[in-house]
C-alpha cells in the first residue's frame, strides 16, 4: 500500500563513519536530513504547526534559507543540513513528546508498524474503495539494504517502463538524474532526463531544445552511462519476459554499480493496455486467455467516447488543465447557466457549460450540454460524478479559471471568454482548448477490434443493449450488441404533441375516454417502434410494456394544467383533482408496472397493436423484425397470465386483419422479490426473464434510489456497504434471488432465456456473476457494450481454470 | 353453493294426474305455480320487467290479485292457480324467447346445469371470497324424490337445530308450519311455530303470548303432532350422535309420515361455537383435539370484545336497530363531527360519533370516540370497515335515523337527540338504545377460558402482543399473552412536549444540538418503558429501536413551524428548510429503521439508556423486568453489528454506574428480503428474529400499504390476488422468506428464537403458518390475542393427525 521507501538506520555515530567513509560529508548529512524528516512524516505522523504550511519540515528548510538568504537547496551548506537535522529533531520532539529513536533497530520497527498502520489510513481506505481492494487483504513490508543514487556523479538514480504506458507502444523509457536519490526524480525540483537516446529526442522535439543543447545538458543515459544503460536495457527485458507484462522499474546507481530496487506490471492507460496485451499476444508472450484477463474491463471506457481529431488538435491551444473527471472530447458554445444550456441546445447549438460548481439543479443543463467545465470539485464532485453518469465528457476543479457569472466571462490567465465562444475540453486528460476542435467517435479498429473478437471467441454470455432510440441502438451496434435488452417505451412520450395524448389518457376519467386517448398515441408509438426495429432488423428487440407510475407524466404546473383543460374540454379543477388523486405516498411501489396493464388493458392493447402493427408493416417491406414484448414489475403469475392474453388476442387479431404474422415472444421483468421466489411457476407463463436489477435492488434492500443519498455517505464511511448497490450487484442478498430466479425458471422451461437488463449489466463483476449463474445474456447501456463484453470473456476464461 | 330445493318434473299431464290421485286441485296447481315460478327463477334467470319489481312473478301474481280484489295467496281459486301458470309460461318465453320446457327430463338436466353454472355468480363468488373456499372446488347437485308438506292439515314442513344456534344451549329447537312447503317457513309470510313445547313458550313469552292463546294458535309440534314429534327428536338425537356436533336439519311431514330432507352442521355464533365444542367435550362426545378443531378462531372476535351489563340493557329502550358493523357494546355522548370528537375525548367525555357516511377524514374521530353510528353504508361501507379495524363498537347503515348536521340533531322515529346526549350501540346486533348503558369488557371466564386452556395445552406456538402502552398490554395479558413481540417506540413521541423535543432532535444541525434534544426526550422515553416493563414483570417486552421515517414527526403547518423555531431559536426559513429536506420521493424505502440509528447513533443510545434505565429501576424496586432491543429494518449484518455495539457499550457504562446489571437480549427484525435471504449471516450478530411481514409483504410484493388502494379492488375482482396480502400471509412467497429466514438463522444459532409481529400474526391461516415453520412466537395486537393462540392450537393438532 505505501510504497515510500525510507533509508532506515542513521544517527549521529552513523553518520560520522559515513563522512569517514567516503569523505562527503554534504552527501551524509543530506541523507540524515532526509531520513529524519521523512521518518518524521510518514512514521511519526508529524503535522504542519501553521495552517498554511504545506509540510513541518519544509517551513523549517525554508526559515533557514531565508535566514541564510539562500534560495536552493543545493546552495545550502554542511552546516545548514546539520543544522536542520537538530532542528527536525526539536519539531518533532516538541509536537510527539519523544525523542527521535536514534537506535536503528527501533527506527526499523517503527518503520514496519507505520506500514501496517497505513493499511487503515483515510488514503488508502479511499484508494481500496475507488480500485474495489478488499480490506482483508492486509499489507506487506519489505525490508532492503540502502544504496545511493546520491554519491556523486558517478551514481543515478530512475524510473523506467519496458513499454510506454500511455500508448502502449512498444518502447522501453524511463527518466533519471544524476546524483540524485528516488524522490529526487518524483519531486519534480530537478528536470529529470530521459533513459534512451529515441526518449530523449523525442522530449527535446516535444521542448523545442536544439540538439545540441540537448547532447550538452540533458543527455539520455544511453548516452551519458552507456554501459550502465545497457545493463538496465537487457534487465527490463529480462524482467518483461519473465512476468510476461510491461513493467514499471526503479533503480539505483551507486557509484557505478547498477542496483534494482523494484519492479512490478506497470500501470497504464487503456489504450496502452489494450495494446500491450495485443502486442504481448502477438510477440506469443502470452495467449488469448491471459490477453483478455490482462485487460481491465473498466479502462475500455477511455477508449469509447469521441476523441478528438488529431490533426485538429496539434494546431490547437491548450488554456488549462483541470482534473479528467469524465472522459471524452467536447466542442462547444460557452454557456454559464442551464437554462440556457437547454435553450441554446434546443436552438441547435452545441455548447459547454461552464460553473463554479454544479448542483442539481444543473442537470437539465448539464444533459443538453456536450461536456461541462467546472473551476471548482474533484474527481467525485457532483459534475465529475454526473457527467460519468450521462457519458458526458467532463473537466472538474479547472482553479486557473474565473467565472464571472454576472459578466457571462470566463478568464484564464488573462485570456477572456465570452459567452457565445468556442472552448473545448479533453474529459480524459482534463485540457482545456480554446476554439472548436474537430472531434470524432470512437471507432472499434485496430487492436480494440481484435480484442472484441477475442471476447466473441471466449464468451458465453452475449451482450445487448438499453435503448429507446435508434442513435443510441446504432451505437450500441457499432460496439458489438447483439439485440436490444430493454426499449423502454416511457421515454417515447415526453415529445409535445405525444405528452399531450399521453395525459388525456392518463386524465382520462371512463375507458372510453382513454381508448379515445390511446387511439390518438398509437401512431406515434407504432411510428418508434417501427424505427427501433428496423435499425435493429434481424436482432432481438425486447420491448417493456408501459412502466412508471402515471404521476410522471402528468402536468404539475398551472400552465400545463390549464393546457390539458383546454385539450379535454374540462375544467382546470377536474384536472387538479385527477393529478392528486395520482400522488402517491410510495410511487415506487405503487401503481405502475404491469399494474397498469392489469388496471387499464386497453394501455396493453394499444402498445401491443403498435409494437406488432410495426413488426408487420416491416415484414411486408422485407424486413425481418424479432420483436419480444416484456410485461414489467409481475409478483404473481396471473398478473403476466392476464397480460400475455391481451397480447396474444391482440396479435391475432392484428395478424388476421394485416394478413401477415410475425413471430414474438411474450416474456417477463424478474425485479419483484416474489417473482424470483415463485419463479417456477412465472415461468409456466413466460417465455423468458430479464432480471431488473434495479428495481430488484430496491425491493431486497428496500433501498429507494431516490433517496438513498440522505444515508448512502454514511453507510459507506462505517463501511456498512462496500460499494453503492446500485452500482455494483449485491451478490449475496439480490444475487441470490437471481440464481433462485434462474433455476427455478430452469425447472419449469428447460432452455428459458434469461438475461439482465439494470445498470449492473454494463458493470463488469456483475456480469461475471451473471455469467456463473447461467445467463444468456446481459443488457447495457450502448458505451457499457464493450466493457461488458469483455467482462464476459473474462468470466468464461476465468471458469476454465 | 345453491340450496334451493326445486321440485321438479311437472307438467299439465302430470298435473292432471296428480289432481285425478289426490283429488286436491289447489295443492296441484299451487305445486305447478310455485314450480313453474322457481325454476323460471333460479334455472331460466327470470328478470324483473320493470325496475321497481323485485320479482317478475310476484308482479304477474300482484296483478292477477289486483284483477280479482283479493289480497292474500290463499284467497286464489284454482283457476286463478292454472291462470298463473299459464302467465307465467308466457311471460318466460316472452323474455328468454324459448318455450318453457315440459318433458321432466329436460327440466332436470336444466336444474342440474343450472346449479353447476351457479358456482361461478356474483353472489357465490362473493361469499366463498369471505369464507375463503377455493373457486377450484366446484359444487354437487342432489336429485332427490319428492315429498309434499302443503296436502293438508296432516302434512307439515320445518327446520330444526339440535342446540342452540345463538347461545349454544343444549335444546333442541326450531320451526315448522303445517300444510306448508318449506320455501313458506323461510318467507316470512306465515308466522312459524316452535317445534318443541319448551320453545313455544319461551317463544310466546318474548311475544306477550297468553298460554291459552299459544296453545290454540302457535302449538308446538310436541304438542300438535307428539308422535311424529317423537321420532323427529329421536331422528335428530341419532344425527348429533352419528355426526357428534350441532345439525341444521330439514324435514317434511307428508300426509302423517316424516321424511328427512337434509341435515348438516349447523352455524352458530361464536359464543355458541364454543359453548358446544366444551359441552360436546364434557358429554365426552368429541375429545380435546376435537374440540379445539371444531371452533372457528376468528369467531371468538365475537367474545373479545365489551358486553352491555345484562341487567342494565333489560332496562333500556331500543331506538332503532341498523348493521351489526363491527362487534362490541359501546355508550356515549352524542357528536357529530370528528374534530369534535377528538376535542370531547380530550376533555374526558365518552362519545358516540354518529354521521350519514363517514370518509377518511372522520379517521380521528372515529379513533377517538367509542362507537360509531351511521345512517347510510352496508357491512363493507368505510364506517365498518375502519371500525372492524381498529377494534371499535360499529353500527352502520341504520336507515331510519335522519342526521342534521345544521341542528347537530338526530331523529329516530320521532325522538329528537342532541348533541351531548346519551346513546348506546350494540355493534354486535346493530341495536341503538337511548341514553347510556352500562358496558363491562369481556372476560375470558367460563366455556372460553376453558377453551384458552386447552389451547394451552396443545399449542407448541406461543402468543404475545403488540402494545405500546400499558393499558394494551394488560388487555392482550388478561387475554393470554406470554410477552411483548412488538412495543413501537414512535408512538410515545406525540405527546405535546415529546413531540417538540422530538422535533428539536430531528430538526437538530449538529451532533450536539442533537444530543441536546435527545437529552430532553430521555425522561419520557424512561417513563414510557418503566410503565410498559413493570406492566408485564417477568415476561419479556421486546422494543423496536425508532423506525419510521423522521418526516412523519416534524410539522408541516406553519403554525408548528413557527412553535419550533422560537423553541430553538432558528428562523423559521430555517425549519422549513429542514422539513423540506427530509421529505423522500419514497419514504418506505428511505432513511428510516436501523438507518437511522446507524446515521445517527446517538438515537440509539437515547434509546438503550431510557430502556435499560428504566429496567435498572424496576430491578431495584424488586421487579423482574425482561427487556429484548429490537434493531428494526436491518439488511446487512454490519448493520446490525454497528447498533449491537452501541447497545452493548451504553449497556455496560449504565450498568457499571447504577451497580445493578439487568439481563437483555439484542435481536433484529428480519423485514427487508435481503435480511431473510442472509440470515445465517445475520444470525451471527442477532439473539433472536422477529418477522416483521407488514414490511416484509411490501417489499416482497413491492407494494406500498398506503398506495394499494389504487389496484387492490381490480386485483381481487380479477382474480389476480385471492386475497389482500397484508391481512393473509402470503405463504408462497412472502413465507417462502420466513421459513428460509428461520433454517438459514438456525444453521447458525441453533436454538434461535423467532417471531412475527406484522398484522399477520393474529390471521389464523397466517399463525398456522407460522407453526408449520417453526416460529416459536406470534405476536398480534391484544383483542387478536385469543384466535391467534387458538389458531396456534389447532395448528399443533393438525400436524398430529
Amino acid at each position: 500500500m505505501m510504497d515510500t521507501i525510507l533509508n532506515l538506520g542513521l544517527n549521529d555515530a552513523v553518520v560520522d563513519g559515513l563522512v569517514k567513509k567516503t569523505g562527503n560529508a554534504r552527501f551524509a548529512y543530506d541523507s540524515y536530513r532526509r531520513f529524519v524528516q521523512m521518518y518524521g512524516d510518514v512514521v511519526l505522523g508529524m503535522k504542519p504547526v501553521n495552517k498554511e504550511d504545506i509540510d513541518p519540515f519544509e517551513a523549517i528548510i525554508q526559515k533557514v534559507k531565508a535566514e541564510r538568504g539562500i534560495k536552493l537547496d543545493n546552495e545550502m551548506t554542511v552546516d545548514d543540513l546539520k543544522q536542520l537535522v537538530v532542528l527536525f529533531k526539536n519539531a518533532i520532539k516538541e509536537q510527539t513528546g519523544k525523542e527521535f529513536p536514534n537506535d536503528p533497530m527501533e527506527q526499523l520497527w517503527g518503520a514496519i508498524c507505520a506500514v501496517f498502520d497505513s493499511w487503515m489510513n483515510e488514503r488508502a481506505i479511499l484508494y481500496r474503495k475507488m480500485e474495489g481492494i478488499p480490506q482483508e487483504w492486509g499489507t506487506a513490508v519489505t525490508v532492503q539494504a540502502m544504496v545511493f543514487g546520491n554519491m556523486g556523479d558517478s551514481s543515478a538514480t530512475g524510473v523506467c517502463f519496458s513499454r510506454d504506458a500511455g500508448t502502449g507502444e512498444n518502447l522501453f523509457n524511463g527518466e533519471y538524474l544524476i546524483n540524485a536519490q528516488g524522490e529526487d526524480v518524483v519531486a519534480g525540483i530537478r528536470t529529470p532526463q530521459q533513459i534512451t537516446k529515441e526518449g530523449s529526442l523525442r522530449w527535446a522535439a516535444q521542448q523545442n531544445i536544439d540538439e545540441e543543447t540537448r547532447a550538452a545538458k540533458y543527455p539520455s543515459m544511453e548516452e551519458a552511462m552507456p554501459e550502465l544503460y545497457a545493463q538496465l536495457f537487457a534487465l527490463q527485458d529480462k524482467l518483461e519476459k519473465h512476468y510476461h507484462d510491461m513493467q514499471d522499474m526503479e533503480f539505483t546507481v551507486q557509484e557505478g554499480k547498477l542496483w534494482f530496487l523494484q519492479t512490478r506490471n506497470g500501470k497504464r492507460t487503456g489504450t496502452a493496455m489494450v495494446k500491450i496485451a495485443m502486442d504481448l499476444l502477438h510477440e506469443g508472450e502470452i495467449d488469448e486467455k491471459t490477453a483478455l484477463v490482462r485487460c481491465e474491463p473498466n479502462k475500455l471506457d477511455e477508449l469509447l467516447h469521441p476523441v478528438f481529431d488529431k490533426e485538429a488538435l496539434a494546431q490547437s491551444h491548450v488554456l488549462t488543465r483541470g482534473l479528467p473527471a469524465s472522459p471524452g472530447a467536447a466542442s462547444g458554445q460557452v454557456v454559464f447557466f442551464a437554462d440556457d444550456a437547454t435553450k441554446w441546445h434546443e436552438d441547435g447549438h452545441q455548447v459547454i457549460m461552464v460553473r463554479i460548481e454544479t448542483s442539481p439543479e444543473d442537470l437539465a443543463g448539464m444533459s443538453a450540454a456536450e461536456g461541462i467545465l467546472t473551476a471548482r470539485g474533484g474527481m467525485t464532485s457532483h459534475a465529475a460524478v454526473v457527467a460519468r453518469g450521462m457519458g458526458k465528457c467532463c473537466v472538474s476543479g479547472a482553479g486557473a479559471i474565473m467565472v464571472d457569472y454576472k459578466a457571462r466571462t470566463l478568464e484564464i490567465d488573462g485570456t477572456i471568454i465570452r459567452e457565445g465562444d468556442y472552448i473545448s475540453l479533453n474529459g480524459s486528460t482534463g485540457e482545456v482548448y480554446l476554439g472548436e476542435v474537430k472531434t470524432r467517435p470512437a471507432e472499434v479498429t485496430g487492436d480494440f477490434a481484435e480484442l472484441m473478437d477475442l471476447c466473441k471467441k471466449y464468451s458465453k454470455l452475449v451482450v445487448r443493449t438499453n435503448a429507446d432510440t435508434p442513435h443510441d441502438a446504432e451505437v450500441a451496434s457499432n460496439f458489438g450488441a447483439v439485440g436490444i435488452g430493454l426499449c423502454r417505451t416511457e421515454h417515447m412520450f415526453f415529445e409535445n404533441e405525444k405528452i399531450k395524448a399521453m395525459r388525456e389518457m392518463i386524465l382520462a376519467n371512463s375507458t372510453e375516454e382513454r381508448e379515445k386517448a390511446l387511439e390518438k398515441l398509437l401512431p406515434y408509438q407504432k411510428q418508434d417502434f417501427y424505427g427501433i426495429l428496423k435499425c435493429m432488423d434481424g436482432k432481438p428487440v425486447n420491448i417493456r410494456l408501459l412502466d412508471p407510475p402515471l404521476h410522471e407524466f402528468v402536468p404539475h404546473d398551472l400552465k400545463g394544467q390549464e393546457v390539458m383543460a383546454e385539450e379535454m374540454g374540462v375544467s382546470v379543477q377536474f384536472i387538479q383533482s385527477r393529478v392528486s388523486a395520482l400522488s402517491e405516498s410510495n410511487p415506487m411501489l405503487g401503481l405502475r408496472g404491469c399494474r397498469l396493464g392489469n388496471t387499464f388493458p386497453e394501455i396493453t392493447a394499444m402498445q401491443t397493436k403498435a409494437i406488432l402493427g410495426a413488426a408487420v408493416q416491416l415484414k411486408k417491406e422485407g424486413f425481418d423484425p424479432k420483436p419480444e414484448i416484456m410485461v414489467p414489475l409481475v409478483g404473481i403469475v396471473n398478473e403476466l397470465d392476464i397480460q400475455e392474453s391481451i397480447i396474444r388476442k391482440t396479435a391475432n387479431k392484428l395478424f388476421k386483419k394485416e394478413g401477415v404474422e410475425v413471430e414474438f415472444k411474450v416474456g417477463t421483468m424478474i425485479e419483484i422479490p416474489r417473482a424470483a421466489l415463485t419463479a417456477d411457476v412465472i415461468a409456466q407463463k413466460a417465455e423468458y426473464f430479464s432480471f431488473g436489477t434495479n428495481d430488484l435492488t430496491q425491493m431486497t434492500f428496500g433501498y429507494s434510489r431516490d433517496d438513498i443519498a440522505s444515508f448512502l455517505p454514511s453507510y459507506l464511511e462505517k463501511k456498512i456497504l462496500d460499494v453503492d448497490p446500485f452500482q455494483v450487484l449485491d451478490q449475496k442478498g439480490v444475487g441470490q434471488l437471481i440464481q433462485m430466479g434462474v433455476e427455478k425458471g430452469r425447472k419449469t422451461r428447460k432452455n428459458l432465456k434469461c438475461g439482465i437488463c439494470g445498470e449492473h449489466g454494463g458493470e463488469p463483476s456483475s456480469v461475471k456473476f451473471c455469467h456463473r449463474v447461467g445467463l444468456n445474456y446481459v443488457s447495457c447501456s450502448p458505451f457499457r457494450v464493450p466493457i461488458a463484453r469483455l467482462a464476459a470473456a473474462q468470466a468464461a476464461v476465468e471458469e476454465m481454470k
